[in-house]
């Protein structure tokens, strides 16, 4: 059926599209048909001609893209960007980064979301997975700046049954939010700083209110080393035997999943799903990281993702694209493993499914939301193209994405942001930083160890 | 003194510059003044205030670094960019890349060195040194384009002692072409192509000639294993046992350098310098990486680089700087390790010491050439600026580069190329694709293998 009308047509495009099996393909010379905020269809450049648009996007020499995904981060931290840097993670948490967020105030998380948003939308990223504090102001500013988000207020056991309630009532009120944009989770903060009733008690509240659970587990070798010397369990073992794994949970990094643990990942009763930030854990010099072939082999997707600036200095998930697909080469020794369009099925429907959304976004077709993002391949360094799937993971960059579009609404065109003034947030960041760098009142109520 | 008048001047920058023990520092509100492609002064922006210049940069919000030098590539290869993915390193030479090779003419050449050009000033590369064939074309596209190069003619013993006497006439008749902007070098292949005999008449006519040589050796373990296993020695002993150590040596690679090299390493009469482009050791899954910690504790420099487009798919030094810390972290263990000021010393100083240019560029100094980026940090991924050095190193992409000089000439101004033409090239690449990977003429002179 050839549509006769439209709210947004995106003509002349080369589009990455899903077959039956999953496998990734491009149709060349297309037009991307959107009404109400969803693909109403993809076809050729000539079957829309004329038809009328309310907005039409001339996108020849360039790619669409289901808009990335950025699966697991801690979007305020963009305001502790190169704060801390050169350290073990120990270090880096509890000597820095702690005592400057125990001082954060809800402007500050505010400020920090709307620069994280902007430097996603610049860098083709659609939705993100948060897992911060005061998540009412990140709630915000998604509502205002047009992505979409998965949103889950933090907690620790050292905060009492109080924090456990709060990221109910944050997960409830919000969830649907932002004209459906919004999608919420319990958000523990890991087995090491939960106590084990407490997360058999989110458990429990996650199965009675239909949410899902987004935690840190396994992060790194040591913790799972620890936990089994401390507990005769592994991290993973702990999300079982507390319940995690009978509900949808997205567990972040997972470089400590061990052997012991892929039986136990494979038999959860409920939808799991792993997201990976390789730089992070290169920088940290962890061991380790996630077993993504492992994962691949028991069903588990593996999403992409930056986790928070503070640690990967960037929220680029195009570099966590082409860095999972390195890293994976490397610590397999298989230069066959993780090939481009296998890293591209990370980045759509692997990544959507791990933050819920594996039937709403992830791909561009009938029916899916219109997340997308068109990419610039006309630059030297992405030319000649003898293999898009390469030339996209391993020669185009997040600055070569031109427009990113959520539910069919354009927040970035031709490189410019629309939704959000990003001199602005600078300058009022920059008014603040000497009263979030004052770390005197810095308290440590929690540790960042096993 | 206060300058009177400046070819071109560069205002309101924050400039990159090393104190007397090569530490990395930053001059904020800085002005450059540039005459006759030579820094003449760093001084205070109010120091030029209304002193007469040719041409003017306002630089406010921008960082000026030296430019970056790109210290091992094929630069022609970049019309080869992603033909041949996913395969281990013999397969990718063997099966694709070398029938392809054999088939490229000269004017394939310089398409894939303009293209290459192209995509290294936009990335902030002011030099590059360059190893390959018919490098006659690509000496003229330097002398066109205005970008520095370090060229060498590579040569197999397969091609009998002619393609020595072709290196040695390229190296002695472009050697300070282009206006002093090309060097030259000889540049055997490698240790497992050129034999031990031909390898000692290099030295000799690089020490006659007083030229030095670039070549690969070392490039990954199985070549050092296999060398021990047929010869008894390592690569690094084959090139000490030639002379090669007694001639300014560039090493590409040397991911394969083991505990015994070092001292051989050590004691080698001439400059001896390593080329490492870490990108591709991942993608190839080679077992190890350059070792740049104990190449510096003897005193060896190590140059950034990302070897060909083919095998790298990019020629993004900005990436290698990155990638070169995270990896050298995560290798060694130690997040501590080559802090992002080390990384800074490595895309400078020694660099340019790679090269053989270590008084001439590497810095923005008095009396150095004027090989300058400005770097814009404006944007929201590089904000806020806690630790200038992380931003430049973690943070900030190629793609930030708006600006990029070499000998004072502007070769880029607010991303714009002003000396090459990508899409021409692009469109005249693509006419003369279809030649160039008709593989039915691939004659396999000589295997990539050791």
């Amino acid at each position: 059926m050839t549509p006769t009308s439209a709210d947004l047509l995106i003509t002349g495009c080369t589009v990455l599209l899903h077959d039956d099996h999953e496998h990734i393909g491009f149709r060349d010379d297309a037009a991307i048909v959107v009404r109400d905020g969803v693909v109403e269809s993809v076809t050729s450049a000539a079957a829309v001609d004329g038809i009328a648009a309310a907005e039409r996007v001339d996108a020849r020499g360039q790619v669409a893209l289901p808009g990335l995904i950025n699966c697991h981060t801690h979007a305020p931290m963009a305001a502790l960007r190169g704060l801390a840097e050169d350290l073990p993670t120990e270090e880096w948490f509890n000597d820095v980064v702690w005592p400057v967020e125990s001082n954060l105030a809800a402007k500050d998380v505010e400020l920090g979301a709307r620069l994280a948003c902007a430097e996603m939308i610049r860098g083709g990223v659609t939705c993100f997975a948060d897992h911060y504090f005061a998540m009412d102001e990140v709630a915000a500013v998604v509502a205002e700046c047009g992505i979409r988000a998965h949103l889950g207020e933090a907690y620790f056991s050292s905060q009492g049954p109080q924090g456990r309630e709060r990221s109910l009532e944050f997960a409830l009120r919000h969830r649907g939010g932002a004209g459906g944009r919004i999608t919420t989770a319990l958000a523990p903060h890991a087995p090491y700083t939960v106590t084990d009733s407490d997360l058999a008690a989110t458990a429990e509240l996650a199965l009675a209110h239909d949410l899902p659970v987004h935690l840190h587990a396994a992060e790194n070798r040591d913790q799972t080393d620890t936990s089994l010397a401390r507990h005769g369990v592994t991290p993973v073992e702990v999300l079982d035997r507390t319940g995690i794994l009978d509900t949808d949970v997205l567990i972040a990094h997972g470089t400590g999943i061990v052997e012991r643990d892929l039986p136990v990942l494979e038999r959860a009763q409920g939808r799991t799903a792993v997201a990976t930030a390789p730089r992070g854990y290169l920088k940290f010099a962890w061991p380790t990281t996630t077993p993504v072939r492992a994962l691949r082999d028991i069903g588990v997707p593996v999403g992409l993702a930056t986790d928070g600036a503070a640690s990967n200095n960037s929220l680029d998930v195009w570099e966590s694209m082409a860095l999972t697909s390195l890293i994976q080469k490397s610590t397999t020794g298989d230069p066959r493993w993780l090939t481009s369009r296998q890293a591209l099925h990370h980045a759509t429907l692997q990544s959507a499914r791990a933050v819920g959304l594996g039937e709403i976004v992830g791909g561009i077709a009938p029916g899916r939301r219109a997340d997308i993002i068109l990419v610039d391949l006309t630059g030297p360094h992405t030319q000649p193209v003898h293999d898009l799937a390469a030339t996209l993971v391993h020669s185009a960059r997040s600055s070569d994405v031109r427009t990113t579009i959520v539910d069919g609404r354009i927040l970035m065109r031709d490189r410019e942001l629309l939704t959000l003034d990003v001199p602005a947030v600078v300058r009022e960041l920059g008014e603040r930083m000497p009263g979030l760098l004052d770390r005197s009142h810095g308290r440590r109520i929690q540790e960042y160890d096993t």
